[in-house]
């Protein structure tokens, strides 16, 4: 998918929501448990209920590696699902040297038919620019992450910029708006004035709305460019909304307010 | 495996050699392919050909993951077929927010039963704290990787200490030597003096040695501890070193010529 069919999926839903499916049999309704195959069951449920509310689907990869094969089976059967205009991220956030890195770009672009890709960037740029080479693909590199453990190394200074800074500054000459994406925690709202001041253009994958607390409204006013730009995440707050029979109406509700909210705020800057 | 449980093997076996099964469909000897699982009987007859020379296996996960289903098929069966007192890695270079990285544990720690997992340190402190709960489980960080991209970020200096630095000082305090261990390239033996002197006791996993071009002498002789405190991996000239009927001769013999090195140092330092 390229940049600007992204936007225009974004126009048409009138959303930059994204679903996470961190489907974990140990959290989906129980009545599930019974089918062939639940956490495909959950995720086809979830899938139907919010297709029409959302512009992307990531798929936690760590939820179905847990389960070795059987997962890898649901994983599979899970993208297939998904309707072809929806953008797929498999949030598996990888890195490792070039050699290494060509494969799992296999796994992901090639096998899986995935869009975009989580990546780490602690190896630098071998280890990003395999992902870089598919047209229509999209490395999401860390940049500025959502959880208490970013305050370690992300911050720390250097020459007058921190580590996050400097992953924004460097990766960016390695791709394009066209091919990179950066990943942005909502749980630092005030932070991403200076991360559009980086990448004015890129688009930001905003996990962290909903369980982990951040804020849409501060992050939409901070972070917002003329393309959108903004892909905001939400994943348990949304599939497990509900937890019996009728789970998925909860979680299409949760979804729902999210795309109501989102609805409003594109109005104010791009029109109805 | 306990650190003393490793160390007792490298003294056994002679060798702190780590064989890195990164086995590829286009690479593996052509013959194979006509068996029913290609890379499983690949992998099966380099364990059989080098169980004795090594200490550890180091299975790097992009290359199963390329082949979807099918790869991780074969992963679970070679993990299953590895001898009970070798130390098998996971080099998965996982890393993400504490109840995703609770998933990978459970991922390689129960349902792959690995010993060890790369770990990318990116994302901070509760990226990693949930690989050190397994009594006898490593978590195995990223501190200064072989590959051309670690003068990325790996090096940038703050507050009189390069970004890998930070990573050993910090992380020390999150667990101990008996279940973290870091990843040194062996493309940087004059960094072994560094960082030893900030991890004199843990375990490094040190890739680069073979097709990266690392010096096995250099980085033994700045990186040896006490409890050796080295594991040291070559992939790709070991698995790859004969391309036919009798590749795991080739594979034995490349195997062979760094265990007699091996023996030769260990010996100089720990006697016969």
């Amino acid at each position: 998918m390229t940049y600007q069919q992204l936007f225009d999926q974004i126009l048409k839903k009138r959303s930059f929501l994204s679903v996470g499916l961190d489907s974990d049999l140990k959290k989906i309704p129980t009545h599930l448990l019974q089918t062939e195959d639940p956490i495909f069951e959950f995720n086809k449920q979830i899938i139907d209920s919010t297709k029409d509310l959302c512009v992307s689907y990531k798929l936690n990869i760590a939820f179905y590696e847990a389960m070795g094969v059987k997962g890898w089976i649901s994983l599979e059967k899970t993208l297939k699902y998904i309707p072809e205009e929806i953008f797929v991220i498999a949030d598996a956030k990888r890195g490792d040297i070039g050699n290494t890195c060509n494969k799992y770009a296999e796994a992901f672009f090639e096998t899986l038919h995935c869009d975009g890709l989580t990546i780490a960037p602690y190896m630098g740029e071998d280890s990003v620019s395999p992902f870089l080479k598919y047209p229509g693909k999209w490395a999401i590199l860390l940049a500025l992450t959502s959880n208490i453990g970013s305050r370690d190394f992300q911050f720390l200074e250097s020459e007058g910029k921190t580590l996050y800074q400097h992953v924004l500054a460097k990766s960016k000459t390695w791709g394009s708006k066209e091919n990179l994406m950066y990943v942005v925690g909502a749980t630092h709202p005030e932070n991403f004035l200076d991360i559009r001041k980086e990448v004015p253009d890129h688009f930001l994958l905003v996990p962290g709305i909903g369980a982990q607390g951040g804020d849409l409204e501060a992050v939409c006013h901070n972070g917002m460019n003329d393309s959108c730009g903004l892909l905001i995440n939400s994943s348990r707050s949304i599939i497990y909304a509900g937890n019996d029979a009728s789970f998925s109406d909860a979680s299409r509700q949760a979804a729902l307010s999210y795309k109501l909210e989102m609805d409003k705020i594109l109005t104010n800057k791009f029109g109805a």
